[in-house]
């Protein structure tokens, strides 16, 4: 039936449009609400339709980091140093290899520009760094190291700054207003002032196209009925990744099977497909943030060592490297092993920290009861604890501030398959977010933003640059929709 | 030009046929030869197109193994059980994550068939087993172990038997006739016999599709001209895999930038793009085939460490998995420790081996001299010893007859960089060699096999397992093409 089908509907099988705007925006997330305002602003009348009952997507649920710098007004206000070519650097290096190139020179190139505009629309910003390792600040400051820009091997080669940027939560604690619905709602109610239009429990199916091939419009379900939406100007996808569509989890990202994370249930990848059959090209389909879940505080403290008992990453660079180093590289098998000082110097008198998985009065015994083979975690221990003893580690390069050696009693956390993430792949898209075919050439009418496209991570990640690249390629979206069809198309 | 997109074109946009035969297929390479010789035995007219000046691809360049077993002849006469049920364990377990569990029980309950297919086309196969761990075999010997399945971790899972089915050479010195043309040839005299037809310096560029989307046919380009070329019944793309496309290794294997291997100038990834403009899924096109280039018997004899002076895998198991290991895992960097007494066992004496980058009087020496820290490489020589002075090797179980103690002197041989391969992602296809829409359903008239094809490798690879999909999946997709349009389609 019309409302189930992926492949593109044609225009001339159309009978009645039930709805009608000048941009259809498919997905009301992070991309889809910046390519709704900039849609607005130039002068189009914009129409939201998502799927759920109502705004937010994964983006509202997240903490809520937009990667951002080169300067921004947070990054001096906190008494950081950036610029824009040290923010090219690091991210062509960190989130490789094969970044798109032209991506991220604009994205850093507008970043400061970007950043502007998310306060302009109300967007808070608290003036205060974070400065502890981890996933997220304790409180509501507004500035954290998100990519491992501060830890080896970056913090040598390209001068590092924070550019993890957290809009202000109201209540941290109930955990009601994260940073991630902060950043959405004056987001929302700024597209709500501009005039857009948004439909909710609406599925978009696939798009419609003229007989020159050019998207018209969209077919849409809407409690099992077809629903048919026309675009006078364009047609913009932002409906997220493929994290919970597992034929192509298994096909793509198989090392994701069975543990999707950050990822709301709507990503389902249809966005991808629906491009897929107009021709359009993928691209880092196999990409994925990982998250690995233990206590950062504790991972800087301790080693992190693989199934082998040999250690394998710095243990202070951002967590997300260590997630997807475990999983691409360490069979996603990984134990901390921690003595009892760094333990108990983590974690926060009063409060109930993970409990270790073996405790023992030596790593000898440690080995034997984790069942390693003699000598495969004390080798390890000796070694770190040799050069530790000088605050050095010229293996990884763990900063010195973290480098004890490690005494007894001593703990091993087991942190084999504690790891989750969502695919970081999906359309291949221009600079100014146009859906391109595998001809090369753009989709005429078709644009794209966010996770059901190939942003600026190819293989690595930094927190923030998926509601990066979700808004700051959401708004180019949403101006080249608004723009229409121009002579020749 | 009609001669250079990728766009399907239009039956009606097509005045006149310039060739026209029941069933085209695109490449004459080991899955075209398989599909043209089935197709023609199922009464179609066949004609091929090369794009070369020549039949072969990149299988007759090749070594030749092709992947076979559940009880081939071969493997009987040289004394080895096998079992549909063990080959197909075996193939889930190092082909993957994520294989086509379809395809590869379809491969393994159609093996010895296949190999009687082979045999009766003419494929010769000497009944001599070669025991020596390495690439190929030493001589013309026809079956050797192929994937590692006589190494950890899979000896101890799976009852073990060799696969790796090579044709006879009839001269391996010269390096003229290696087994892959070995098996080129009887097959394309097959086809030949069988009035197969065949037009060389075509480059298939799309195909045709009437009003209802059947592939009826393709356009080429001959020195700078169109030529369309009508199929009655089907189409068979087996072009090969993307190694030389520098954007599509950019976008979807981007550790293989710069290394392409086993691969002919012609796998331009065009079939798969063909595919994907018709809307055509893929798979798993960050795998790769990575060979490492070093001598076989110096690693099993010696130690491989990565860049942190720790080891990483059994040195005994299959080459290829090694090298994957190094290029996916160890950031494409190992080194090869090894003593002098292991080494001059390893090379035959007057056959000039390999130098080593640094040869020392002690492990402690050789860390210093290749810039590891103090104790990184002698933390884990010492380990190693430790277990080999009993013939064990805990960790990574490399089996007892290739563990012994690392002695002095002790050389290093830098292997940096030294992989190279291709990719092992393309078009999705049923287990019927259709290629299947991102809908799900096969795009009626369009029949692909071989490296352009997502065969049954996920992720691992196994010597033969691409002459073998190749080989096994174009007979099916030249049965498929040869059936033409039924009551529907």
């Amino acid at each position: 039936m019309l409302a189930d089908t992926v492949r593109p509907v044609l225009e001339s099988e159309i009978s009645d449009w039930d709805l009608t705007a000048d941009v259809v925006v498919a997905g009301y997330g992070i991309a889809g609400v910046a390519a709704a305002v900039e849609a607005a602003r130039a002068g189009a009348e914009v129409l939201v339709l998502e799927r759920s009952g109502g705004w937010g997507g994964a983006a509202s649920m997240a903490g809520g980091f937009i990667y951002l710098g080169g300067g921004t007004p947070l990054q001096k206000a906190c008494g950081f140093d950036d610029s824009v070519e040290n923010m090219k650097a690091f991210m062509k290096a960190a989130l490789g290899p094969s970044t798109d190139e032209a991506k991220i020179d604009a994205y850093c190139e507008g970043s400061v520009d970007h950043y502007n505009w998310l306060v302009e629309a109300g967007v808070p910003f608290k003036e205060e760094f974070w400065g502890e390792p981890g996933w997220e600040p304790a409180h509501d400051e507004g500035l954290m190291y998100s990519g491992g820009e501060n830890a080896a091997p970056f913090k040598d080669m390209i001068p590092p700054a924070p550019r993890g940027h957290l809009p202000r939560m109201d209540n941290k604690r109930t955990g009601e207003r994260g940073g991630g619905y902060m950043l959405m709602k004056p987001l929302v109610e700024t597209a709500e002032k501009l005039g857009v239009a948004a439909e909710y429990d609406i599925r978009v199916q696939t798009v419609v196209v003229d007989d020159k091939g050019r998207v018209v419009g969209v077919v849409a379900r809407r409690y099992g009925k077809p629903i048919t939406v026309r675009a006078r100007r364009g047609v913009v996808l932002a409906m997220g990744s493929f994290a919970f569509d597992e034929e192509m989890v298994r096909d793509h990202a198989p090392v994701l099977v069975g543990r999707p994370g950050s990822a709301v249930e709507a990503h389902d990848g249809r966005a991808i497909r629906i491009g897929q059959a107009l021709g359009a090209a993928t691209a880092h389909m196999d990409a994925a943030e990982v998250a690995v879940h233990t206590v950062p505080g504790l991972m800087v403290r301790g080693i992190l060592v693989n199934a082998y008992g040999q250690r394998f990453i710095a243990e202070d660079t951002y967590p997300g490297r260590i997630g997807q180093a475990m999983l691409f590289q360490q069979n996603n098998e990984a134990f901390l092993i921690i003595d009892q000082a760094a333990h108990d110097e983590a974690l926060s008198p009063g409060i109930p920290g993970p409990q270790p998985t073996w405790v023992c009065e030596s790593a000898v015994e440690l080995e034997s009861e984790m069942g390693l083979p003699a000598g495969a975690l004390t080798s390890t221990v000796d070694l770190y604890n040799r050069h530790a003893a000088t605050g050095a580690d010229p293996l990884f390069s763990k900063k010195a501030e973290w480098v004890k050696p490690i005494g007894t009693p001593i703990a091993a956390f087991d942190l084999r398959g504690m790891t989750s993430g969502f695919p970081l792949g999906g359309l291949k898209t221009s600079v100014d977010s146009e859906v391109l075919h595998v001809s090369g050439e753009p989709i005429p009418g078709l644009f794209a933003a966010g996770r059901c496209t190939a942003g600026v991570c190819a293989g690595g990640y930094a927190s923030g640059a998926s509601l990066g690249d979700g808004s700051f390629f959401g708004r180019r979206a949403g101006i080249g929709a608004a723009r229409g069809p121009v002579d020749g198309d």
